[in-house]
């Protein structure tokens, strides 16, 4: 068995040595157009910040090693120029020699990735844009940043550009962020990223959202960058991280099926539409394990995977890929933003029924010192309680609660099953009722129709004389600050002075961030009242407003 | 609908707030026979030690609290002294006045809790003598330990024990720990536990095991302790932390149905033999959600869950509680124990066919900064591969990886599902192929046969004419320590070098932690020797030997 492989880094490498673990025999060449095999590009970014302070770090499998302990046949250097399927062959340059040969194969396994996107902006190929996908871009940005320069911009906030905004003002440099669309960090929902995007600006980064730049004009000492807004900016670098686009070229050239965006499809065996070719990576499409509709996600666990399952089924076993459910987590200066599943706009652009439920639990029991908040969203199937999505944003745990949500919905779990989980608790670590039971006791209250809800993003549909904002929180916590137009009956003295409540309106109640709010609708309700309790409360109400005073900046 | 709870913390309180939710018509009473309802039993450790600074913070839920916010009837210092189940009353003391008086109900709820044990030894209750349950207890240990007490002795080395010793410790005392079982940490498996034990000692503990106290002895300044190993202890107090005993006494002397073992039996709507009497908390015992066999496990997390389930019912829903999993966490000075589902020892004292492996990983990314190992155990079923229990050791990232198995074992998932979730990824947080994944291939590959395994606690069980021990480390690794008698082959080289091994004898391969001689198993196997792999390695081999020498302190 003779296979061949293009490129060497996540998905390739991993198919490469998962096929020498499964046969001493078979010959296994790694055709890879860079300078490295196995490198660490998720860690590219820190180590442009001076975290990982040691350049070799970043190469995980060094080539002696894929070559003594696997012994592959690693070739760097080497760029696949075309596929012959018919002749099963590949044509290979060698970069260094600029000589090419012919390499035949029995099993083809594309591992390309995926390139950043470059948009068709003037200037856009000047010396002075860089983008950040390997080693190389790294080296580069790494020399900019520390030798005396002194702003830059980057264009697009996706976790990548947000992860060296993060890393560039650890240098010292002063960073503006470009992004087109009202938020940063796209596949997060908006309200969820409030905070987020206020604690950017908070560490000194200008976000500028809804905008773009126009062109990129090199000067003598640096770029003028000029925006969609008006006016310009000046720096010294720029960076594009506007997505990735699949790498497929090779595949479509050779007549192998991909998908509208671009992504080779392939079934769950990783297999193209040429038995004998296999894809995985960044440069496929795979399914949504949610939604089963096509998707692309460039994620490391899900190329990493996928290499394992490709060089599996070359060996006749059926282990199968599942599809991607989207699981994802990025550090922004200490700060944690991680989701798993679909988010919102997502389930709208799908068209699927879904409910949502906010709460704001602490990562571990609040007498014990050093409590931190968070805020976690969960999506759910409003008929049958399954989980759909969860989002979450805040300092430690958050990672683990939507690591622990990301296996239920990979089992299919509803929100019933959240109330009886049990997990781990002492009280530097969690809660008796750990954030997640409270997620299935709010989510199966709102589904049992024990805890009738209203979304902060409804309020704005309904007129005074149609609604009651009633605010349940304690005269101080009302007179630091409240929702325009609320009424304040601190939920303590709700129960004596209903009296004062219309009952030809709906009634909104809230508190903090839901709970006293909720036990006030259930005081409401069995008063015969029609109350429903704001989601998230008070605080994501203010996650709204302050997202939507950033928008305006 | 008059509803009497017996036991105002973590089952009782949570049973009465949620029948207030439930129902704001009803009679809710709380009868309590300490001075404070719930309040935070887990912290009391961290109070005494002062990690917890004030007293005030374990007050969960103060009593005004609940009489106004979830207009419960509040009573401390009532003990209820006897239940008539024909009458549907108690008898209940007012400890303030003397006064006793009948209550009646509809409902009963019992969540009296779980009281120490205190063995019958010549001096346990003597005034040195404490223990830790609830805050007046809180208050005395508080008192020894900032009133110039030098030395004490904790009996017993379960997780209260230990968290008590390191808050003493903290408090500048120095501690010894006498613990009858060959490990501290009983639910865990000793070679587990090992790392824990050698860190506690480098803290200064003093770690007895198997040893136990003979008498406690009162002299004029402090307590002599006899030891049964012979010899003497001088201290200041000694604290007794050997288990609990459910308080079912009310429940036995009315005629419900009791466990062996004191716990009161209920169904899964937490209802005792008597339909108006339900039970819930350390005084019931349930069923493990594993083995179907009944346990009692006094843990908050099920408490809460309990009482929230037995209001459901009274309320007729048919809320239903799955048995308990036993997960658990402890933190000792920095390091993290968890563990869910079943042990190994208790797999074997159920008598159930299982199969292990051990890993090694880091919680993040090796290339990011402050990377912590931590060890990993999977139990699971050599037939359909479904989990059965796991438990973790380390620092950072223990308790994440433990709730997510926590979740896999209540979704009946099998190491195969674990081969592809999908967990949060970026560097900092944890890997592309997460320890999760991790454990998926290894044990998957075990069951597929692709892993030939063998296990450090049988090896002495082989003759050096039955097994060769093959080190597949570097040079340097072997050099600076190996299992005895082991020949040293590095993975590299190893292909070549196989004319040197045997093929009459089994050869089990060892790296540090597993992979190398996993690999070194593949070559080997398929070149037709008999090779298995150490599980865990040397590492795992090296807590062993340490434990045995700990052990013979
Ligand atoms: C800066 C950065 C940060 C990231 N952070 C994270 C993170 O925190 N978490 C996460 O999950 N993911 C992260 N990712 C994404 C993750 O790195 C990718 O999803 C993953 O590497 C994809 O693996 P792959 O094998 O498909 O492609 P790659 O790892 O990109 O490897 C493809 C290789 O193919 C080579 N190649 C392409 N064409 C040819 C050809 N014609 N001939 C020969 N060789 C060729 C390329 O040189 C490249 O080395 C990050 C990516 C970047 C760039
Ligand atoms: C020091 C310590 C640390 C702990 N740490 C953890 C931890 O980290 N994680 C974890 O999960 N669990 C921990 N636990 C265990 C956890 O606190 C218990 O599992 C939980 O509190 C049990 O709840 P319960 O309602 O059954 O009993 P309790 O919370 O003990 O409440 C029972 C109450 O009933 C009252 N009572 C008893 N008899 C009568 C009577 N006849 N009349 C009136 N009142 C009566 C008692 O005074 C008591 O207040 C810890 C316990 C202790 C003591
Ligand atoms: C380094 C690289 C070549 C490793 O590939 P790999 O060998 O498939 O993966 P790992 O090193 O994680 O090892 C996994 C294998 O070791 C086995 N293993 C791991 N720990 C083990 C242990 N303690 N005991 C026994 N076996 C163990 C696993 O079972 C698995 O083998 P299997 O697939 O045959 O079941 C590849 O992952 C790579 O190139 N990574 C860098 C690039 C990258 O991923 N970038 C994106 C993220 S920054
Ligand atoms: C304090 C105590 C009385 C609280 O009981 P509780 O009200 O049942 O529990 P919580 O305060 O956690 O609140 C849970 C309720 O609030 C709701 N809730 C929580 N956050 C919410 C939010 N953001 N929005 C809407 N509802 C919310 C939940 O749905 C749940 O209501 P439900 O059961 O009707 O579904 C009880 O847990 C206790 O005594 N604890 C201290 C003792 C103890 O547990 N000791 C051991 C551990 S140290």
């Amino acid at each position: 068995m003779k296979i061949v492989i293009i490129g060497g880094v996540a998905g390739g490498a991993s198919a490469a040595a998962r096929a020498r673990r499964l046969s001493e025999d078979a010959e296994i060449i790694i055709l890879e157009r860079g300078r490295y095999p196995s490198f660490a590009n998720c860690g590219l970014p820190y180590y442009v910040g001076g975290e990982i302070k040691s350049r070799d770090k970043l190469l995980v499998a060094p080539i002696e090693m894929l070559r003594e302990r696997h012994r592959l046949d690693v070739r760097i250097r080497s760029e696949v120029m075309s596929i012959n399927r018919i002749e099963q062959t590949v044509r290979v340059q060698n970069l260094e020699t600029g000589e090419s040969y012919e390499e035949s194969y029995d099993k083809l396994i594309i591992a390309t990735g995926a390139s950043p996107f470059r948009p068709p902006v003037p200037g856009i190929d000047g010396s002075r844009i860089l983008e950040l996908r390997d080693l190389n871009d790294a080296d580069r940005m790494h020399t900019y940043a520390t030798s005396g320069a002194r702003r830059a911009v980057i264009v697009g906030a996706g976790f990548i550009g947000i992860e060296v905004a993060e890393n560039l003002v650890r240098r010292g440099i002063d960073v503006t962020i470009v992004e087109l669309s009202d938020q940063i960090l796209p596949p997060w929902d908006r309200e969820m990223i409030g905070p987020v995007d206020s604690h950017l600006r908070k560490q000194g980064v200008d976000v500028l959202l809804g905008n773009s730049v126009e062109a990129f004009d090199e000067t003598e000492i640096g770029l003028e960058i000029r925006l969609k807004s008006g006016g310009t900016l000046d720096v010294d670098f720029a960076v594009v991280c506007i997505g990735v686009r699949p790498e497929s070229r090779l595949a479509q050239e050779s007549g192998i099926k991909c998908g509208e965006r671009g992504g080779i499809i392939t079934n769950e065996h990783m297999q193209t539409s040429d038995d004998n070719v296999y894809a995985v990576g960044d440069v496929v499409q795979t399914s949504c394990f949610v939604s089963s509709t096509p998707i692309q996600i460039p994620l490391a666990g899900p190329a990493n995977r996928q290499g394992r399952i490709a060089a599996d089924h070359i060996f006749g076993r059926d282990s199968t890929y599942r599809g991607t459910q989207g699981t994802a987590v990025v550090g922004i200066f200490g700060m944690t933003a991680a989701m798993t599943g679909l988010s919102e706009k997502s389930l709208k652009r799908n068209q699927l029924a879904y409910e949502k439920i906010y709460i704001h639990p602490s990562d571990h029991a609040g007498y014990f010192p050093d409590a931190q908040q968070m805020v976690l969203k969960l999506l759910f199937d409003p008929k049958t309680g399954i989980i759909l999505g969860a989002q979450g944003v805040g300092t430690t745990g958050v990672d683990k609660r939507i690591d622990v949500l990301a296996i239920a919905i990979q089992a299919g779990m509803t929100v019933y099953d959240l109330e009886e989980v049990e997990l781990c608790y002492a009280p530097q670590y969690g809660h008796a009722k750990d954030p997640i039971n409270m997620l299935g006791f709010v989510a199966s209250g709102v589904l049992r129709g024990d805890q009738p809800i209203i979304q902060v993003d409804t309020l704005s549909s309904y007129s005074a004389e149609s609604l009651l904002l009633l605010d349940v929180r304690t005269a101080a916590e009302f007179a630091a600050g409240h929702i325009p137009g609320a009424k304040n009956i601190p939920i303590e003295t709700l129960r004596e002075l209903v009296s004062e409540l219309p009952r030809d309106r709906k009634i909104a109640t809230y508190c903090k961030v839901g709970q006293r709010g909720y036990y006030a609708t259930r005081i409401l309700d069995q008063l015969g009242f029609d109350a429903a309790n704001i989601s998230g409360g008070f605080q994501l109400w203010s996650n709204y407003s302050a997202h939507d005073n950033n928008a305006t900046d």
